[in-house]
């Protein structure tokens, strides 16, 4: 770890988090929202893939660890208030969602209602057995 | 306002607010991240206008109302921790960030370097004349 001044330039939360958009380079849809600390993007940005800060079980989380379904980092984009940042993904399997669709914005507001809209590609029991990603 | 299940089936955080991510619906560009209470996301899918919450000034911010760019919204989604909101919108103007880009993601990683790698389409003093949007 030489130049850790671009990771400074972060606005951090008070929790030390940052949150991260993760889009498909191939299909340009939005994939997911998640969070990083400053470990995960920086392991992010050495292995160019995604490593994301899991809040509910506090502690990194490699995305694929579990799933296979890897991000592989293009890109990695930073706000004009240094508040959020945007991974561009080569997304493996075209699954981001742990519940095996695309995209984890897979509801969409209608008559003031979240109605489910996109397939799941894979069930969920085929990709982790019995466990979450 | 009858029915706010809907609002009440999201995961606010402490502050009681949520994470949004405006991606434009021509471009399929991200545009920006912010974030929305309850008031400014049912405001937001009342009027099809965004409306945000702006933590700095700690008010609703009606998207466009000093720099005409106002986000006309057509589609509001949810993601399945259902802690996060994507809206698509058509951006008025082709301008979402306060510099006058298209994005707010005009910052790319390049050599553990953040370098500004997206145009300026129009200078902010001819959008706000001297306040930010």
């Amino acid at each position: 770890m030489t130049n850790q001044k671009w990771l400074d330039e972060i606005n951090w939360n008070t929790d030390g988090l940052v949150p991260v958009i993760a889009k498909d380079i191939s299909t340009g849809k939005v994939l997911m929202h998640a969070w990083m600390n400053r470990e995960a993007l920086s392991n992010t940005a050495e292995t160019r893939q995604a490593v994301y800060w899991s809040r509910s079980r506090r502690q990194l989380w490699r995305k694929g660890e579990q799933s296979g379904h890897v991000q592989h980092v293009k890109e990695i984009r930073l706000d004009c208030d240094a508040d959020a940042i945007l991974l561009v993904v080569d997304q493996e399997g075209g699954i981001a969602c742990h519940t095996g669709r695309q995209s984890c914005f897979f509801r969409k507001l209608q008559d003031k209602q979240w109605r489910i809209v996109d397939q799941v590609i894979k069930d969920p029991s085929e990709i982790y057995g019995k466990s979450g990603d």
